[in-house]
């Protein structure tokens, strides 16, 4: 039997973020990402998530390379993570390769991973595999899609892009993907992100002119927030500031790593005596002073909370400012978001936010713009990525529209193993997958026992019953003593407390008449008693925990 | 000194809900609106947020009724709570009353308190207070305006509303605002949702349309869901479903009971044998059915969340359903819809939800309606209500836009006593307010130290420590023992959890060999020993319970 390419998703599929898949032909296999996913509200305490990596670490022997489309967290973010589990070279552009490093800084493994940066046009090979990277447009500078020779035939990842005609930087090289399309395309791996939307994605430049129309006859101070990786927008606040006679101050700690960084690398275009320390702005009049900050997310301790709540060391918000909010709220930010609206329009700061003053625009393609790479990939087989279950559908639904036989479209599940052919795409098997929990330094420490336990905390609060037995016969020596935390207010509850106490004895006793002497069974009928007890007066179920010591 | 009329809001101000405002003058007070609030994802376990009522407990010997705006939660939902405090007769129109009367009932109090239900045109006296009820469109039935008469002049409460030209049960009562206003108006207090949105709120008309395109040819099973309250939707549900010769079952408590309170008060005119029993439509072709249902929210167990993950009883989705959520989700809603929606999509129903497709109206005035109302009103003094901070501020600019003296515009905060004569609007003193926090049976007794308690537990779970000391030396005789909940996975943290007791065996050790004998110094010791070793490994934070016992 022939080989076959094997495509095996380990995230990005049915849900937004922690982006990784896997392509394997033989005795070769690269990775394409390797992103980081946001834990949701019920995840409590969990700082990110990461992939399974099990399925690397089997086939480590193979691995010949990791290769990043852009250096968003959704897309880096696992890397060290990963690199702490396997070793390959790591192959992106220099801006990406950029960030990467200061994640490898961050965890000391810069001396351990090969960082290769290349740029659109290149050609990478990687055991059986070669990479071209494909410039395309995104709301973060130098990403990249994947043209991936395979001995099954071409398959074409997009990674996360637009087509912006207008881009500063050129338009996604639309030339390419058609050559690639007319060459054949075996297979289409494209973002599904904004699948819903219909029509086309607004040209970053657009915000450019929102913001002039913003600085124009200004006479006030003017604070600008956006994601601290969008270096065109950055670039578009510096060239708005200095044409109307501002000076940029900088704070929050990314913005101001984002500002080196994009210097370095000649991605921020400065013009010299344009950025002034933040602490000199006290001495500039209103209408000169720019100030840019981290926080458009709404983020708790961020430079903007901490200019709106005044606990910001240096800056404090002042009737009159003009607050540009040049970002959308990313979904589940919206109340953070509205938090510090509030707080600024208390200070009387003047706020400008809304979608119809066009300040932000999505990194995203929008449904003509899929249509464009589909009419020019012409792919054979189509999977669609980087999407939850609805987009995944509309995407599939999308190429059908667009005259792909409907057995052609892959709807897989993360963890599903596609086998292609250069004729033949089928569902063969599955790798393990599976969300890994990063809380503090635990990789993997927290599961589903331990985010029970906090969710039943958080609910209810918890109640510790401590009691001393007597080894000998099993009588209470001293106790039971209750200490409550999370569940009442312990100063105005003495009469609870003492009835908790008589349900506990109550239950000890009747175990002891009953010559009950095993421990745990002693324990299951005070935690039972009690839930029943509290449950009836108080309508709440706190975690009990039964404590027996034997003296 | 003559007496001055005193407003006074207890809630809706910097918040969405809890919307309650006392009217005060001499011996007399009045009351409008007693609504919950929502708690915040920073209220682990609270149910409810109602207002702190103690200055209506202070004053209950003036109080001389309670006046309701309609029958949406924030506006009646803390009614129970209230009245298990103070009594007084509470004004309503039917469809409103019809809503009190369900709660009243669900806390016994129905025997307690008075309901006296009126129409739009009616006059209420109240102490020195008249209170005319004055018809609204909103996105429930019955929602009524308040013109209170006082001697200081007349105030016009508009509750929630919109301006619905082609609203079934006719238009807001635009002529009434202007006879008002004619005749003179003190004081304007005015819904301010809605106050960013520019233009006019479309009418709920347009929605009926949607409905009707999305019914009309349509082969498959179609299931809607909306808000249950909103009965105009339902009955443009109904209508469609007669129209396309289709039977409708319903499910969900909430929608079950309005169906059966909106036929009783006359509200839903429902074709004989159009509804059918759940059980029933089994038996019906798929393009006969329309099932209608709770959940539009994304609601954890409403139905349908049950349907899509296959957890109801007695209808399962299927591929080809056609699913219409004629409804937005409410700020903080976003993900719970999100992944029933992509549920839906798994199982191959078709789902229609998109703004673009005219599925949803608010209920609250856009600009051009607020506007209308203030240049029918001319009112002298402008108070903005139902709002957050941005809208009250923004509601202030729209007033001074349309020619009021920006010293005419108060912006209070909850508790601001403002008072008024017929030439003078100030603030002078304060009522007490704040947010009250149901938990199960529990009024008021989770409060910021429970609170405080849950969001650490929830974070990082928390770890007992005990140990049995002798009386004598305070030498340890049996522990430390280590028990910990929501930190890490004990069955595989052998090697912390040893570590964990040498450190608190350590400190104890310490202890002692300082003759320290004062246990919350001990209890300290442990605490602060474990926590810092603890940070170090783990980078977590988890909360730590010693507890001695003596023996």
């Amino acid at each position: 039997m022939a080989e076959k390419l094997k495509i095996i998703p380990l995230g990005g599929l049915d849900e937004i973020g922690k982006n990784m898949t896997v392509l394997e032909y033989g005795k070769d296999m690269i990775v394409v990402d390797c992103g980081i996913g946001f834990p949701d509200e019920e995840m409590y305490g969990v700082d990110l998530v990461i992939p399974d990596f099990s399925y690397l670490v089997k086939n480590a022997a193979k691995l010949r390379g990791m290769f990043i489309t852009h250096g968003h967290e959704d897309h880096i973010g696992s890397i060290p993570y990963c690199m702490q589990e396997v070793n390959c070279p790591i192959h992106g552009t220099a801006m990406t390769n950029g960030l990467i490093k200061l994640k490898l800084d961050e965890h000391r493994l810069s001396d351990k991973v090969k960082l290769v940066t290349h740029k659109p046009g290149d050609v990478v090979k990687a055991g059986c595999f070669s990479v071209e990277f494909i410039h395309v447009n995104h709301s973060i500078a130098d990403a990249v899609a994947f043209a991936i020779r395979t001995p099954a035939g071409t398959v074409v990842m997009t990674g996360d892009f637009k087509i912006d005609p207008s881009s500063t930087d050129g338009m996604t090289d639309l030339a390419r993907f058609g050559q690639l399309g007319n060459e054949g395309v075996l297979a289409l791996l494209c973002d599904s992100t904004n699948v819903e939307r219909q029509g086309y994605t607004p040209s970053e430049n657009t915000v450019a002119e929102s913001l002039d129309r913003l600085f124009k006859g200004c006479d006030q101070r003017i604070v600008v927030t956006t994601f601290a990786s969008n270096m065109y927008r950055i670039q578009a606040v510096l060239n708005t500031a200095q044409r109307y006679g501002r000076k940029v101050a900088v704070t929050g700690r990314s913005m101001e790593n984002i500002l080196k960084v994009g210097q370095e690398l000649g991605y921020l275009k400065v013009p010299e005596g344009l950025i002034v320390e933040l602490g000199t702005i006290k001495n500039l009049p209103k209408n000169k002073i720019v100030i840019v900050s981290t926080g458009s997310q709404g983020e708790n301790m961020s430079a903007m909370y901490r200019m709106a709540f005044s606990t910001h060391k240096q800056v404090d918000i002042m009737a009159g400012d003009r607050i540009i909010i040049s970002a959308s709220a990313i979904p589940g930010n919206e109340k953070a978001i509205s938090k510090i609206i509030n707080e600024l329009y208390r200070k009387g700061a003047e706020v400008v936010y809304e979608k119809s003053e066009g300040l932000h625009v999505s990194g995203h393609a929008c449904q003509e713009e899929l249509k464009i790479i589909h009419a020019l990939c012409k792919p054979k087989f189509f999977i669609p990525i980087h999407g939850e279950q609805r987009h995944l559908q509309i995407h599939g639904k999308l190429a059908v529209q667009m005259g792909m036989n409907r057995r052609n479209v892959f709807i897989a599940e993360l963890g599903n193993v596609l086998e292609l052919t250069a004729k033949s795409c089928k569902f063969n098997g599955s790798a393990p997958v599976g969300m890994v929990l990063v809380d503090g330094y635990g990789v993997g420490d927290v599961g589903s026992v331990v985010l029970r336990d906090r969710k039943h905390l958080a609910q209810d609060g918890m109640i510790v019953v401590c009691v001393n037995l007597s080894g000998q016969d099993g009588s209470v020596i001293t106790g039971p003593d209750i200490i409550t935390r999370g569940f009442i207010y312990v100063k105005e509850s003495d009469e609870l407390i003492e009835e908790m106490r008589q349900v506990a004895m109550e239950a000890i006793d009747r175990c002891r008449a009953k010559h009950v002497r095993d421990w745990s069974a002693i324990k299951s009928a005070i935690k039972n008693d009690l839930s029943g007890f509290l449950y009836k007066s108080t309508k709440r179920n706190p975690m009990i925990l039964p404590i027996l010591m034997e003296i």
